[in-house]
C-alpha cells in the first residue's frame, strides 16, 4: 500500500477563519488531540509573525506527529541567514519548516514586486537554508494552478527550484479555491510527467466552490502524497479542504481504503467525533449538524419516505457503520439502543442500575425531552448524574431556593464616569431554617464582574452545614450559547467546576433567561460536589 | 451549447432535514422564487403523503417552471390505475411527475419483498400510465449506484424499463450519499455506453462525503443532463447537492460556463445570495458564514499572510467577482492591516477620507485596543462604523442615556411554580428632556424573555423623535462568546439586526457583565440605523 501523509494546518490556516482567534493554551490542546489521532504534520503557526504563535512554539508540546513552523521564503536583497523574518521561523526550532512562495508569474512582479528570477533564487536559497540548517523543508507553491494555467513554465520551475535546493514536498495551492477537481487532477499529472515526483507532491484546497475535498482526493488518484486540510474545514473564507471528511474517506472508503496507509489507526478514528465537537467547544460555535461523518444529523434517519425500511434495517440507508467515526445512528421512535449505553455511563458515575429497570426508560425520556428544550448532556456530566439520581430516587434533598432577585444598575460615578452594579440575593431554607445572603459583584480590585458572579457568591455564602462541603469551589470555565429550545431561541449556560482536590464538573442550564440558566448550573455544581462528598440529607 | 437541465427539489427532499418543516404559504413563497431564479424544475412535495404537499398543490403557484409531484410507483398486485397513492399524486395535476422505484435487487426483495419481475413491471406500468395521462414522467431509481455496483444488468433494466415505457429522464440516485465522485463519473458512461442516452439521463446525489456537487459535475462531465438538488444544500442527514453552489458554478466557471446553458441568466444569479438568505430567514436559521458563493464570509479576506497584496488588488485573490453573485467583499479590520485598508472599509461604508487624514492613525490604534480588550469588529461591521465616525468628528449626537436599571426576579407564583420575571428602566435625556421607559420580559405568550429582553425593550420604547426611525427594527441573532478581554475573562455579546427594508447590520458590546455588554451591542444596533437612515442630530 502506498503512503498517504496527512498535515494539519488548523492552527495556522484554520486560524484565517473569520472570527476565530486561538490562544495559546488552546493551541497547545489541539495540537495534543491531532497528535492523538495521528496525524503526520502539525503546522503551529507562523512565529514572529504572530504573539500567540510565538508563544505557542515557545513552549511547544511534545508531539509524535513532525511539527512544522510556518513562514515566507526569504525576501530578495538579502540571504536567507541575513532575513529576519525567516530567522524567527528558524527560532523556533521545529523539525520541520514550511516556507510559502510565489508560484505564479504575475503575482511576483505585481504583489512583490520583483523579477522572476529573483522569486526563483529567492525559493532556492530559502530551501537551501533550511536543509543547510537540518529542517525537513516543505515549499507551499502560492497561487500554483492559476499560475501553471497562466503560465506553466514559470510554475514548474518554482517548484524545481525548490526541489532542487532539496525540499521534501513541493505543496500545491489553490490558494483562491477557484480550481475545480477535473482540473486539478489533470494539473497534477501534468506536473508529476514534467519531473517533479508524485511522493514529493502536496496539495492544498479551499473550499470556495464546495469542492475543496473532491480536489484534494483528485489529486491524490493523479499521484500527490501529501493532504493538507483543517480539522472541521477551519479557513479563510470558505475553509480548508475538511481532513474531518476527508480522514474517514481515506480510511473507510474504496477506493482509497485498500490502496493507501496513512498514521491513522481505526481506533483512534473513533475519537473522530469527539474531536470534531471538542473544537467547535473551545471555539463556541454550535456543531454544524449536517457536517458528513460528525454531524449530529449525519447518521439520522427522518421517517419519511424510508420510514419502515429504516427500521426493519437501518443500516442499509447508511454508507458507513457510524460507531466507526464514534458518531451514534439516530432514528425514530429510538429506545432499546439507548438504555445499554445508558447503563454504562451510569457505571462509570458509580451508579449501578440493573438491566430492564423501569427508571432507565423514564431517564432517556427525560434527557430526550429536555435536549429538545436545548439541555446537552453531552459535556455536562455532573447535571445528567442529577437527573439520574432523581429519577432513580437516590438524591438526596440538601436545601431548597425558595427565591432570589439580581438587579443589574448602570449610572454615573461621583467622578461622573458611567459605573455598573450588580447585587444578588437569595433565599434558601436547610430543614425548617430561612437564610438570606446578599452580595455584590464587585472584585476585589473594584472591578465589577457582573450580576452572574454577584449571583454565584450570594448562593455560596452561607448554606449553613452544607458550608465547608463548598468553600473550595471554584468556577473555572462558564460558556454561553444561544440555541434552540423549541420553536425559541434559549440560553444554554455550562459551568466547569473545580474543588481543592483538583476535581472538575461540569453543569448546564438553560433558560429564556440568562440569569436563570446560570443560576441553574450553579445550583447543580454545589449538589453534585455535596452528593459526591457524602454530605448528609438534611 | 449543451442544454443542462436544473431540477429542485428543497420543497421535497430538503424538507428531510432534521427540524425543518415548511409551512404552506412559505412553500408558495420559495417555489415563487425559485421560478423567479429561473430553475427547469420546482418538485413541490408528495401529493397525498404530507398534508402541506397537499395543500401547496392544491393552490400551486403559477410558474413558469415545471411543477413537479413526487410519488412512487404503483405496489404489486394492483393496475397503475387502481393505486390509491399514485392517484393521489396524479391528482395534484402537474405536466410532470415523478416517481421513485427501487434499482436495487437486495431492496426490491428485502424491504419490498417483491420479485425482481415484479418491481420492474411496476416501474412500466406506472412510467406508462403517467404517460397516457400526458404527464412528462421522470424516474428516479433509489439506491442506483449501490445497485449498479451489486447487479448492473438489474440495475440497468430497470432504466430500460422506464425509459422504454416513456420516461423523458431516469434519474440516477445515490441514496446514501456513500459514492464518490470518480465513480459516480465511471459509472454514469457506463449506463450511456449500454445504451441509455445522456440527455434522458439526472443525477441525484448527496452530500454524506462532502462530495455532492462534486459527484453532480462528474456526472454531467460524463453525460448526463439534468442535476437535482436543494437551496443552501438543505435535506436528509448531510444534505442534497447544493444548487446555492452549483449554479454559479456552471454559469460562472470554465469548462462549463462555455459549453453548458441553462435556464438561469447572469442577471438572475445577481440575487443568487439574497434567496438563500431569504430561505434561512424562513428556516429561522443563521446564514452559514462559510457558504461557497453566498456565504458571508465567502469573500471575507483576513489581512493576515496576504495583507498587502489583498490590499493593493483583492481581485486576485478571489475565484469569481462577487457582485455576480450578488455578494460582497469583506476586508476585515486585523492588528496587521494598514491605513489604506481601512480607508477602503470606510469607503465602502460610504465614508470617504483622505489618504494621511490623522483620524485613520487613531482609528487602527483604538481597534487594536478594542480588540485585546475583548471587542472583534472582522463581524461587526456597524460598531465599526460608529467608532470611525467618532473619531472622524462625524457621528451625530441624538441622545444620551444617562443609566438604567434592570431586575431579575425568581420565586414562587400563585401556583406554586418557580417563575422569573425581569424589568427594565432606561432613562435617556434627548436635547433637554429626559425620557424614563420602563418594560418588562414577558412576551405576548406569557413567557419570561429574560433581562436583555426587557432592556431591549425598553431602550427601544419611547426614543422621542427617533422612534419612527427604529421601530422596524429586529433583533435577528444574539450571539455570546466568554472571551479573554486583558487578563480577565469577559463576556463578548454581537448582535444581528434588520429592518423593513430587508438591510441587516452586526453590532458589539464587551463587559465583564453581560447585560452592559447587551446593553452596549443594542444601543450600537440604534445608532447605526439612525445614521444610516440621515436622523437629524438632536
Amino acid at each position: 500500500m502506498d503512503r498517504l501523509y496527512l498535515y494539519d494546518t488548523t492552527l495556522r490556516d484554520g486560524q484565517q477563519t473569520q472570527g476565530v482567534q486561538f490562544s495559546t493554551p488552546e493551541k497547545q490542546r489541539i495540537a495534543g488531540a491531532l497528535d492523538a489521532l495521528g496525524l503526520d504534520y502539525i503546522e503551529g503557526g507562523w512565529p514572529g509573525a504572530n504573539p500567540t504563535d510565538s508563544a505557542f512554539f515557545e513552549a511547544a508540546p511534545k508531539t509524535r506527529a513532525t511539527l512544522t513552523a510556518f513562514g515566507m521564503t526569504k525576501r530578495a536583497g538579502r540571504s536567507a541567514a541575513n532575513d529576519d523574518v525567516l530567522a524567527a521561523v528558524m527560532n523556533a526550532g521545529t523539525g520541520s519548516v514550511c516556507l510559502v512562495g510565489k508560484a505564479h508569474d504575475f503575482h511576483v512582479t505585481e504583489a512583490l514586486g520583483i523579477t522572476l528570477g529573483e522569486n526563483l533564487e529567492n525559493i532556492r536559497a530559502s530551501v537551501a537554508h533550511l536543509v543547510a540548517q537540518g529542517r525537513e523543508a516543505l515549499f507551499d507553491a502560492e497561487h500554483f494552478f492559476d499560475g501553471y494555467k497562466a503560465n506553466p513554465d514559470y510554475a514548474l520551475s518554482c517548484c524545481r527550484a525548490a526541489l532542487e535546493a532539496g525540499a521534501r514536498w513541493i505543496v500545491l495551492c489553490d490558494t483562491n479555491g477557484g480550481t475545480l477537481p477535473g482540473e486539478i487532477g489533470r494539473i497534477v499529472a501534468e506536473v508529476i510527467d514534467a519531473g517533479i515526483p508524485g511522493d514529493r507532491l502536496g496539495i492544498h484546497t479551499h473550499n470556495d466552490t464546495e469542492t475543496a475535498v473532491a480536489g484534494s482526493l483528485a489529486a491524490v488518484e493523479a499521484g500527490a502524497r501529501q493532504i493538507q486540510g483543517t480539522l472541521n474545514g477551519l479557513g479563510e473564507r470558505c475553509g480548508n479542504a475538511n481532513l474531518t471528511t476527508l480522514i474517514p474517506t481515506l480510511l473507510l472508503k474504496e477506493p482509497w481504503a485498500s490502496r493507501f496507509e496513512t498514521g491513522i489507526t481505526q481506533d483512534a478514528l473513533k475519537d473522530l467525533t469527539r474531536l470534531s465537537r471538542m473544537l467547535d467547544d473551545i471555539l463556541n460555535r454550535v456543531p454544524t449538524r449536517q457536517a458528513p461523518y460528525v454531524g449530529s444529523s449525519a447518521f439520522a434517519h427522518k421517517a419519511g419516505l424510508h420510514a419502515s425500511a429504516i427500521v426493519k434495517n437501518p443500516s442499509t440507508y447508511e454508507h458507513i457503520d457510524p460507531a466507526l467515526v464514534g458518531n451514534a445512528r439516530i432514528i425514530p421512535m429510538s429506545n432499546q439502543a439507548g438504555q445499554s449505553n445508558l447503563r454504562r455511563r451510569l457505571s462509570e458515575a458509580g451508579i449501578e442500575v440493573d438491566k430492564g429497570h423501569p427508571a432507565l426508560a423514564e431517564i432517556l425520556t427525560e434527557i430526550k425531552a429536555r435536549e429538545d428544550e436545548g439541555y446537552s448532556y453531552d459535556t455536562a456530566q455532573a447535571s445528567f448524574e442529577l437527573l439520574a439520581r432523581r429519577a432513580l430516587g437516590i438524591m438526596p434533598r440538601f436545601f431548597e431556593v425558595k427565591r432570589y432577585r439580581v438587579t443589574v444598575e448602570r449610572r454615573k460615578n461621583k467622578y461622573d464616569q458611567m459605573v455598573s452594579l450588580s447585587e444578588a440575593v437569595v433565599v434558601v431554607k436547610i430543614g425548617d431554617q430561612k437564610m438570606l445572603s446578599v452580595s455584590e459583584s464587585m472584585d476585589e480590585s473594584g472591578s465589577d464582574r457582573g450580576p452572574v458572579n454577584a449571583l454565584a457568591k450570594a448562593l455560596g455564602k452561607d448554606l449553613g452545614p452544607y458550608q465547608g462541603y463548598i468553600d473550595d469551589i471554584r468556577l473555572v470555565d462558564f460558556k454561553v450559547r444561544i440555541t434552540q429550545g423549541g420553536t425559541e431561541a434559549v440560553t444554554r449556560v455550562v459551568i466547569d467546576s473545580e474543588d481543592a482536590t483538583g476535581r472538575r464538573w461540569s453543569t448546564v442550564g438553560v433558560s429564556a433567561n440568562i440569569v436563570d440558566a446560570s443560576f441553574e448550573a450553579l445550583l447543580d455544581a454545589i449538589l453534585w460536589k455535596l452528593v459526591r462528598d457524602g454530605a448528609p440529607a438534611s
